[in-house]
């Protein structure tokens, strides 16, 4: 068998080296279009400070891949077209064009940078504006920031990525203000949550300008200026963190269809409506594992996992991957924010009739220094009682404890059956009723 | 109606508040025999550095418990019999002889201080020998280390409170010996696991000593000699942390049934044998959530549930207590050490054929600072498939993730499923795929 990967970064190659195990004769070519496979991308922000090394996020390399699990991995490879009658790939490298063909495909083209139209910003990627999405876009903003340590950074987008490099930008020094399109910043957050990120930006010296747009950004001297709906920035380095778009164009193109946010719609098996043609990772779509519905959910752990299991599926197997809630966290200075399952404005228009709750807790035993109170938010269906959406803010453990709830919610626990969880106390770690359960004590009170 | 409770920690105060809110006009009445009522025994080890006060440790008062609640906290107040033919309670205070009518009864007498035959001791308690259960012997405790700093300290037992003391004891400066009599400490843990619990007390200058008893302890001037069946160790301080047992004698005397460990039996609703009885707390035994077996863990979350939930039930409800998986956490210096659900040597007794996994992997993501490695061992039953129980240790997170294994062990998971879970990701945190989902993956195969 010939399979054929195109992407080679979390899906990509989780999904190639999944092939090689289940069988070592098949031929697997991976087509990426930049130089770099198998990279932590989620680690990006956190390489910018002097004392951290970006290549430090390389995985394996490509050559280690071709060495030691005989894939047959081809940098600077970009795909331009499906040929499926005959069942061929089209592409463009350096030397020329490419036609090759295969047996089974499976697309893990991931995500692409998107910005709003902002004039003058085409002139100035990687010339003072810069994106945060490849390992290239690491090293190239690296290199500018070590050449001209930033004094004034404007962040545009206030998402994961935004944050963190936000973070990490005032770890450099530079005085960093972000401006959000949105009227608030993370808007699943529950408000009193949110306003916890907030403070954390005060507290740290951030600006945040929210119901602002950038219109358009010019070089003036030393200087660009970032024009906004609310005024004008100076600044010495512009991050476009506005977001992200699946990657489907190859796909589309192919006529495949496309399901939540224009992701490649593929079944449980990743298979899309084309019998040999998988899609995994970020360019792909998902179910949720709440409302059933096609999502679309660019995080790693889905990437790594649906990449592993379509390598396994072109061998003819028919592994099911599991529906997604969305789970995720992330650092902002002092903070952990977690969120799983649906928000409150997600409910709704999933035709969910829902409650929520909100609890304040004590991260460790009230006697016991240090930790703080972690805001703990969850959502449940009125009719069948059980949590549909948990979210969690605090100086400790909301990274960790927002998994017990996602475990809750796959596993369909009624807010009573959360309560009853027989979790985990040491006076270092937590009060004894774990702020979840204290939290579910008064969801089954609003549910009542 | 007139509601006596027995005992005013944990569980007792927890039942007494529970009761007042469900009744505003029941009379009730806790008897506790000390002078002291709702204190976090947890916190007990955590006091002893002189920057941290004992009394913290105190919740609410008996006083408060009075004016605010309206229980009538009756401290100095041991009872010494139930007449059950009667429905009274017979006792002693320092005034005088007491027998108390109740329309119901609920017993929360807690566990007490165990401890093997050793000549000697008795007369050096509160004299050199010291035990750490109640928030007095917390105070005579402190009042003896604040008077002369220990130089060298014995902890006899090896169990949570012995090795957090051990913790504290050496933060006051004190050299620490712990004397074990098992052959190994934590009995309950893999050996590999254990290991890291045995290296990190070398890494501080702990001297461990298993397969050890102390045969006798005798004064000497100033010294303490712990006589051991491994030689003479002197000491100007002993810990005796050998253990608790449950305080079920006057259950066992009014003929009401015991269950593990001797602990009085109650069913899911938290009664004994008579109808009018309740226990609950660290006296009461419980159902394991996997075996269904009657069990014994005397630990802060279940005391408080079951005084809560006994605490209603007098009322002729019928709230069920779950049941429990002795989901536990403690810290040992740097390390975060848990478990929940079955050990290893507690699965073929209660008749399940199972297997387990170790893995060994990153707190947080590879590439990101701090951190270090988390052991996560997992057993699963061959023919359901499911988790069973799971033990962690490493120097941080393992108390936190342990809850995700609880929740999966109690709502039935099998390891296919743990492994289905969508967890949260962010490099400060962990790595993409979490250490239990990878643990997850190599149980599948244990268990194919």
């Amino acid at each position: 068998m010939k399979l054929v990967i195109v992407g080679g970064v979390a899906a990509g190659m989780s999904a190639a080296s999944q092939a090689r195990r289940i069988d070592p004769a098949t031929e697997i070519l991976v087509l990426e279009k930049t130089q770099d496979v198998s990279y932590g991308a989620c680690g990006l922000p956190y390489k910018l400070p002097p004392d951290e090394r970006m290549e430090d996020l390389q995985v394996i390399t490509a050559q280690r891949f071709r060495d030691e699990r005989r894939i047959d991995v081809r940098l600077g490879h970009t795909v331009l077209a499906i040929d499926r009658a005959a069942r061929q790939v089209v592409g463009r490298h350096a030397d020329g064009d490419f036609r090759l063909a295969y047996d089974k495909l499976i697309l893990c083209t991931g995500a692409r940078v998107w910005s709003p139209p902002i004039a003058g910003l085409d002139d100035l990627w990687g010339q003072g504006a810069y994106p945060l999405k490849t390992l290239e876009d690491g090293r190239v903003l690296k290199a500018a920031v070590a050449a001209a340590p930033p004094k004034r950074a404007v962040v545009i987008g206030a998402g994961y990525i935004g944050l963190e490099a936000t973070e990490n930008l005032r770890a450099l020094g530079a005085a960093v203000t972000v401006v959000e399109a949105l009227p608030e910043i993370l808007p699943w957050l529950p408000a009193t949550l949110r306003g916890r990120v907030l403070d954390e930006a005060g507290r740290h010296g951030v600006e945040l300008l929210t119901g602002t747009r950038v219109e358009s950004i010019a070089r003036q001297g030393r200087d660009l200026l970032v024009q906004t709906t609310r005024g004008t920035l100076t600044a010495d380095l512009v991050l476009v963190a506005t977001g992200v778009r699946p990657e489907a164009g190859l796909a589309a193109d192919a006529d495949l269809p496309l399901g939540a946010a224009g992701a490649i719609a593929v079944d449980d098996c990743l298979r899309t409506a084309d019998a040999d043609i998988y899609a995994a990772g970020d360019c792909a779509d998902a179910r949720h594992a709440v409302t059933g519905r096609s999502v679309w959910f660019p995080l790693a752990l889905r990437a790594n996992r649906s990449g592993k299991l379509a390598g396994e599926n072109v061998f003819g197997r028919e592994r099911r991957v599991p529906p997604v809630l969305g789970t995720a966290a992330f650092k902002f200075f002092g903070l952990e924010v977690a969120r799983t399952g649906l928000s409150g404005d997600e409910a709704a228009p999933a035709g969910l009739d829902t409650v929520s709750i909100e609890v304040l807790a004590s991260t460790r035993a009230g006697y016991y220094g240090g930790g703080g109170k972690l805001s703990v938010w969850l959502l449940g269906e009125r009719h069948t009682r059980r949590l549909v959406g948990c979210c969690m803010v605090g100086p400790e453990s909301a990274a960790h404890r927002i998994d017990t709830a996602a475990a809750a919610i796959q596993a369909g626990m009624t807010a009573e059956q959360l309560y009853d969880l027989d979790l985990a106390y040491a006076p270092p770690f937590g009060p004894s009723w774990s702020p979840l359960l204290v939290a579910a004590s008064q969801l089954i009170k609003a549910l009542d």
